[in-house]
């Protein structure tokens, strides 16, 4: 159950950097983007679009025609109207309820989204199949040492320090619940062995595995230092052979 | 510094399941095996061969040649004695200075040793270039959610039960200092971006990528319930393509 529709949780979501300034401040685009292969005249679908900044990105280097799928009427509302373009068709839907049309898209992006889904490799599955030929697959998954975390939180000491990131249940998977922006929300944890090896199973070859790591100048920010202890985010690529 | 030669850590290494039974008492050994490509008439290296179980293994399968490397006097002696079989060679040798001939191996095979290797990269492209076409790396490496871990240990409560396992400091790779038998011992934090995305970067294709999981039967074993709780052992298996 994602809430991103829910009022209180969208204000506070409204108010996150990525929301108010897009790709800039946004901790793993720096490294994400490098993932991303060359879009021109090509065709592109993001799983999780929600504000659509990935979808305006990729008309920017040329995309012919591009989808963006968000279950959140809010989140699209504000892709709308933020990033506009008629390249860019916006439609509501989740990621397990979309067709999947076969051999359709050069591209699939996801970014921050399939760690609300139950079932990955079913996903996974359609993504293949909707790929083209040598089409790409590009996501952002949070990383299992993040989902396996307890109450996805730090263990504090006395002054509030984060003391050290504590996982549990790792090869238990399925449902998190979790506080995010002071909401209650639900994930799903997998295992780098579901994620990757999912992957593979699908058909696909990994042709990059990274962790998102803070920018240089994203480290200044005040707390970001922690981002260096624990792992948050899984970055791959995975491309369709044939 | 590995440890292995010094009396008081050798005795108790010789007293784990997995030195006296071999493979069959070692847990990941029923996901490893399916790893390695069929070997009749294959040369083989064994990086961190230990007492030589799996070299042994690769004569059983048909291999012609196979190399055990160790640079534990003691493990190979006792390879010696208990793993000896005319087509395999057994050499006191540091992973880090073997010579790695080129286009030698159709299969290496390293199985718990890597995560005391500082360089992981280099020692990858040794093997890349040691390979012959079409051949097979499989590596099993602690986890980097382990060798992350506080002191690689629990947090536990008063009456002594693991609480939660405790990562820290885990984009700063490097020296970790654990203990193992109830001795000190060094080894290497690697990222899985190094783990992984380091086999690409060195042209390697990633074929399979799975975590160890006790098996059915292993779980009747005290405390191995545990294991569950957090993941110790990374299984990978890249291929050369050319």
């Amino acid at each position: 159950m994602i809430r991103y529709d829910e009022e209180n949780f969208f204000e506070q979501y409204a108010n996150m950097p990525r929301s108010k300034y897009g790709l800039s401040a946004a901790g793993e685009w720096h490294q994400l983007k490098k993932l991303i292969p060359p879009l021109n005249g090509k065709t592109v679908l993001d799983l999780g679009c929600g504000y659509g900044w990935h979808c305006v990105y990729a008309v920017q280097q040329g995309a012919d025609k591009v989808l963006g799928l968000d279950c959140s009427e809010k989140m699209l509302a504000q892709a709308k109207t933020r990033n506009k373009n008629p390249r860019i068709e916006y439609k509501l839907c989740d990621i397990e309820y979309y067709e999947y049309p076969e051999k359709s898209y050069d591209c699939v992006i996801s970014n921050l989204a399939l760690h609300y889904i139950s079932d990955l490799r079913s996903i996974y599955k359609k993504i293949y199949a909707t790929l083209k030929p040598c089409g790409t697959f590009v996501m952002n998954i949070e990383h299992p040492s993040f989902t396996s975390g307890v109450n996805e939180d730090w263990v504090y000491n006395d002054s509030g320090r984060p003391l050290y990131w504590p996982i549990d249940d790792y090869f238990f998977e399925g449902q998190r619940l979790t506080n995010f922006l002071g909401c209650n929300v639900v994930k799903y944890h997998h295992t780098l062995t579901t994620i990757l090896g999912g992957l593979l199973s699908c058909g696909f070859e990994l042709t990059a595995v990274e962790e998102a790591v803070p920018s240089k100048e994203m480290l200044k920010i005040d707390g970001m230092i922690n981002e260096l202890r624990r792992p948050m985010m899984l970055l791959v690529r995975a491309d369709k052979q044939v």
